[in-house]
């Protein structure tokens, strides 16, 4: 059904917008819909929470869950299709077919969610072949996920443009994300330690810092000073290839990942020497 | 430009086709052209020997080429497109990702080419992307294939119709292949034992031989009474699966792999208990 519209709306000259989401919409997603808007005048969002995403650990039974406010926000932002297939639609029992990268899924989040990449590149191959989009918004608050997917639609001729979002941040500066719900008040907390380490880093390159494990070691410490905090990986690599950077005398992505009670939070920022 | 051809002749409610090859066009691969014609009123012709399929001691560097008589061939067969990328636009440096499959080529012909069937799910992903068909027709004689494909459009949704067409072979029942061409005149007397074990397994099903070992035994004894055979395998499986089967009480295929000298034949067929 998804599929015949897109045929309708491509016959008519529709430039057709793909946001790909789990649900539970917070302002970040709206924002890549405004987004979307610039670039297209047929808006799809989809809405799944794809397993093939989760690790056996991971939270895919408690991931939130607000259908019918999602729907009542969507319409509000003047979507025109919205597509909310279950995982049984999606994955047949005789499913075995994965996109995977080589590269780019063995760093930063990869590396303690060695399945999530191959589910993400999978998963959005199977949305962009059934709502064959001519754009696609992903919020850079996901930075590799925003990396493999440009990879992914370079290297099998999705022939999609993939725009990048800025991350949409609380008032305090808490990266926007339905994983926040997990927080208690008092991780809520510890887990602003994400945004202040990267300014810290951003501060520290312009006062001259160049050492890429120094500006990691201020970031660790500032972490570890905010109780509950448990830090996944702190990275400061190449924009494109998520290689780590030794020396800042480019532009580089710093990344982190830092668990706090049930929730793993992840924060990015492109810092410029 | 493939692309935006495609996209052209989809607005102009054209049903799309497309053959996809390696060139050295044969009658075999005439035929697909006509099963295609059958199916639509755009044909799309692809011409690539796809690196990624072979393994580093196979006939990649030989495999045989006439692109000056397949565009002729496909000229006076209606085609209204050929695309013949070359390999370094087709997989660029920093190319990555690759579509890979679980289980079906863990069987038959992957178990000697490990790589193969993940370079073949890849490029037709490719081939699918930018040529955007409504229908693509493989031959039957490259039965697994078929198989990974047909799963690889479910699994990934591209909602393209896939053919099977039935082999075409020679006036003595040898299967077309371009690799024929490898063959020397005593070779090519030894390549017809392909086809006469799956024409003696054919028959030993009629006189109410059952199992699978027995006339798997028999194909072996015939094929190593020609000489320079290298039987690389022969099994009897679910015609969807691949797994062996021990007892034909149902339709099966039986699917072959023999060395002859520098060739790799394969053959198949379908038997009905």
């Amino acid at each position: 059904m998804m599929r015949a519209r897109s045929d309708r709306m491509r016959r008519q000259y529709k430039t057709i917008v793909l946001i790909p989401t789990m649900g539970f919409l917070h302002e970040g997603h709206l924002s890549l819909i405004k987004e979307g808007h610039k670039h297209g005048d047929d808006m799809a969002v989809s809405i799944f929470v794809n397993p093939t995403q989760f690790g056996p650990e991971e939270d895919l039974e408690s991931y939130p869950k607000n259908l019918e406010r999602d729907l009542e926000l969507l319409q509000e932002e003047g979507v025109d299709a919205v597509f909310t297939p279950d995982a049984k639609e999606i994955y047949g029992n005789k499913f075995q077919t994965y996109v995977t990268l080589e590269k780019l899924p063995n760093y930063l989040c990869g590396l303690s969610r060695p399945i999530h990449f191959r589910g993400v590149a999978t998963v959005v191959a199977k949305l962009f072949n059934t709502v064959k989009p001519h754009v696609a918004v992903f919020g850079r608050k996901d930075y590799q996920q925003l990396v493999v997917i440009r990879q992914m639609v370079r290297d099998l001729d999705f022939g999609i443009e993939i725009i990048g979002a800025p991350t949409v941040r609380e008032p305090d500066c808490l990266a926007m994300s339905s994983r926040n719900k997990y927080l208690t008040s008092e991780q809520r907390i510890s887990a602003l330690s994400l945004y202040k380490s990267l300014q810290k880093a951003k501060e520290l390159i312009k006062s001259g810092v160049q050492d890429a494990a120094t500006i990691i070691d201020w970031a660790t410490e500032l972490i570890q000073s905010y109780p509950e905090t448990d830090i996944d990986y702190i990275a400061i690599c190449d924009t494109e290839t998520l290689v780590d950077i030794q020396i800042i005398d480019r532009p580089v992505q710093m990344a982190l990942a830092v668990r706090i009670g049930k929730a793993r939070l992840i924060d990015n920022m492109l810092l410029n020497p």
